[in-house]
């Protein structure tokens, strides 16, 4: 299976070419949008959601990864193969955590784009390298050091909101197993205690919640946390 | 074919989550999004989507229906076996339409998530459930009474707006059917009278038609009907 | 592969259900969506969209084109074999600047629908017929001549803005071919100078570039061109 997790939108183009390219360069593999709505330009962001929301997958399964604001520009592309599964993408930050997260690690750095657009490498380059280790399941690229992909200055957890979903829910870029159960987090003017689901809690009452894939998220029951709250990408909190 | 009717949008991550489960555990069978966008929390306004959307799938079809705010707390899941045509989804209503529209109906549920995230059931507990129809053509979980299905509170039509599609187009919980051709509909201050096409009134004009799946639904040629006549979700109208 | 151009947005229910019957009516065919998000009305800013986001498919590819005011009316629907590759669709233009591209190009003129809707085409005609030339690759309909497809009033670049993606980036109807490389635009109060891609200018600064797909496009790095200089669907600029 290759899954994309991209700022690419699914309404077109960008989605569509790259799953056209797929379907022919890797026929019978099945794809799957994990996230097409990442925040454009924001790679910090996307870095922290990518280990909880792509562990759990079989080994073998390729992951594209793109946010690319640099796309044209310098920076390498790279495939990582991490506990068996496979990432490919550019190399600005996107795996730093990833790579703290996972057991075996190892990557490469693919070959400058010689034949490739100057704006779209996910479809000239990366789409075809993942079609490819789909197919073969063999490594692409020259062998790199895994210190190329850390970024040492950044937490571990990263306490701001990385996402917002349809419903309004924030998710944030901090592991649930970071903080106690019974802490209270604190945004703007407003305390939010922990509750187990959406359902514990009375209609309209804010609260955070270990989500789906095991990262502190802060909603609100049959409504919008972003908007009663007024959360933004970005916005900061503390515990 | 596994159709998934939910409100989760497709850009990320719950329809891709799910879709991953599905290719996983049901290998080869299409999986298609119906609807991603049902309204948040509207239970009711999905139920009088579904039998006129679901009808005229092939016996075996499998549909994933998800609008579930009480996810993670006591609301049942059920699977549904309606004409030939498998249902599974929270049980709060979703399907009680569904269940006076059908000839031969049959309901089951499901036991008690165990090892289920609180807060996403439809990945934990409803998709291996789809797949393993899909899969398998066999019921699952204890067989109970259709009448757990029903709400004999709500009417056969509902006179409300349940869904305004990218057009502007407002779709009624009401049947064509229900109503007679020279019906002039009233919501707010505007009379709108029949057509049977967008192209057979002049650009701009308001009017109801028999959609392409037997409601009623109001709109403009060439413009924004939810715009125009200021339509939201849930505003009324009458005959 | 069949593949969609379409204004009918992906979420629901007009993309799911003809996905639904391409699935059925052509097993084993991947569906792939390029676009979904066409302006609604806006035929002629499609067309000048399909020649360069639809070249480049192999032989054999059949693309549903579907921006469809006058459905239910007079307009007649087309299947048109463009250098190998099949398009089926509505004829009001859509495939005007397409016939003007390609060598080898015929058409054929579908019989009137009798048992569509009279709001759903796609569904009930272009979609079967599109899943019979993905199976057969047998022509459908009567021969008629090239000329009806033709809008010789059009010109061959469109001096405006067709398409508005999720970044804000301004897709014209332009070829970057037709205008030098030094030319610099003219919008509303802002010149734009052309750049090779976006990291090559500095954050915030607006530009033209040759897009991946060979249009001239306006673009900011790091931002929204949309926003930036108030560009909108149809606005109009010069070199």
């Amino acid at each position: 299976m290759i899954v994309l997790l991209t700022d690419f939108g699914l309404d077109g183009p960008y989605t569509g070419q790259v799953q056209a390219l797929l379907h022919q360069q890797a026929p019978g593999v099945p794809v799957v949008s994990l996230f097409a709505d990442l925040a454009a330009f924001d790679i910090q962001g996307a870095a922290y959601l990518l280990p909880p929301y792509t562990q759990g997958f079989v080994p073998g399964t390729v992951f594209l990864c793109v946010v690319d604001p640099g796309v044209g520009g310098r920076r390498p592309g790279v495939v990582v193969r991490a506990d068996g599964r496979w990432f490919v993408g550019p190399n600005e930050g996107l795996f730093a955590i990833l790579a703290r997260c996972v057991g075996q690690i190892e990557c490469w750095q693919l070959p400058d784009a010689v034949h490739a657009s100057a704006s779209f490498h996910a479809r000239d380059v990366f789409a075809p390298v993942a079609a490819r280790l789909a197919r073969d399941g063999k490594e692409v690229g020259e062998r790199v050091s895994v210190e190329t992909l850390l970024r040492p200055d950044w937490p571990n957890d990263l306490f701001r909101v990385v996402y917002i979903d349809r419903y309004g829910n924030a998710v944030t870029g901090v592991r649930a197993s970071a903080i106690p159960d019974d802490a209270v987090l604190k945004t703007g003017d407003y305390l939010l205690p922990r509750a187990r689901t959406f359902s514990d809690v009375g209609a309209g009452v804010a609260f955070w919640y270990r989500n789906a894939n095991g990262l502190v998220e802060i909603a609100v029951n049959r409504g919008s946390a972003a908007h009663t709250l007024g959360l933004r990408l970005g916005t900061g909190f503390r515990k």
